[in-house]
């Protein structure tokens, strides 16, 4: 199984202590927000994404497999790599670390780019495609 | 103590089984976005805010006495009064009912409007007095 | 595609202001605490989870496809059905309705019972199931 | 007015993408959720709250006061003061930077120990309180 290593990019999420649930660990739904965090840090950093850019990029899918609880306090390191770089679509495979070589949790989140305005699909750009070409991986 | 028929402005809220924390009753944060939603709704209601309205209400200030826990499942009424609606601002008084007469929590949230673009204060209208008009109250 | 009247259980669930993000709309992560809670109060309701039950359900996956914004203010529909009642885990259909005929969401969640003290897999024992026996559905 | 260096805790936390609503910066609920961080991980850091610890910290009242937005992406830095160690409540005074010298918001949080089964307040033994006197301060 990959490690976080396989993911070419990272994002390290502290956990708040709301997110645990009445049965003393981080609730699923949390995850989620781990997951939409760090690819949207990513497109931020990257320069994809920014408070006035012109495409956004809108959740159409995704999901998860959880393999152990996460408990409070501490840091969960969330490891992003892209499936697939579709014409306007980006589909990612992530995966929580939470202090174990395997991950907690494995899932998917796919963006469709639309016109912030319209919210019409927008095809992604060559510069854009450049920019994120590194974190397109087979292996994980 | 004020019971819920003394405030004005009532809002049914559901718990969330992600409400809850380790502890196992609803988390004091949760209490904040029941206010915040409560008296959203209101405004939507009466027409002050909506998507495209050319003010928005920003939040400066609140806060809460909690005194009794709120448990998943069930719902939470949301009795909300002005206390003072000023020139540019509106402070709430706002009570959370749990199935108990007397509250749950009690809290405040005021409100500054402000123009969408510029952020800047703006005069409330004599339109939005009258409309809001039978909200303030001096019992609670 | 299956209508809110197909599924056996309904949820209705308000929106929170907080639940919008950035784009203003909810954001993707707020549907599967939508899941989640409609989930657990039908399990409430039918007496297979409370405060106190021997057993209770960790979330091991879930996903979900999402076809149409939803806004604050407002009420949506979670539709909920058993598609595999197993051994140890329950897998459910979720679909959630937001004023239109078709769901703005559909979804899947995954229940695995286990001990409250021990977190291992508990058996889902004959009374559990007669209880549960008409929320499956092979028609959603 | 009081800067970070001026409290003696200081806990950092990473904004969530979901953490912005409409408005486009963070909701006013998210804020008390940092506060109920930070004093939460001191209190684990010391040693004081646990998994398997006999008292709880319950949140009886907070409140605070919101001078500046915060954005997505990005860190604060929260500020942690014991303002009053009192026989079996804390009162913390609570700052949020966001990248200025002067806080983006104040506030302040008050626990009541209590027992973990019984929720009767428990009074707070001397070994807590000599691990938390430095953190008591007049200055903030």
């Amino acid at each position: 199984m990959a490690t976080a290593q396989d993911y070419p990019w990272h994002s390290v999420i502290g956990t708040r202590w709301m997110d645990c649930d009445a049965y003393g660990h981080v609730n699923n739904v949390v995850y989620y927000s781990w997951m939409d965090t760090a690819v949207t840090q990513m497109l931020y950093a990257r320069g994809v994404l920014g408070a006035q850019s012109a495409s956004i990029g809108l959740c159409v899918a995704s999901g998860c497999d959880f393999h152990a609880p996460v408990e409070f306090p501490g840091d969960v390191t969330v490891g992003v790599a892209i499936e697939r770089l579709g014409t306007s679509s980006i589909r990612y495979r992530v995966a929580i670390f939470a202090g174990a070589d395997t991950p907690a949790a494995n899932g998917h989140f796919t963006h469709v780019y639309v016109d912030r305005q319209t919210r019409k699909p927008n095809p992604i750009g060559d510069q854009t495609r450049a920019t994120l070409s590194d974190l397109v991986s087979m292996s994980v």
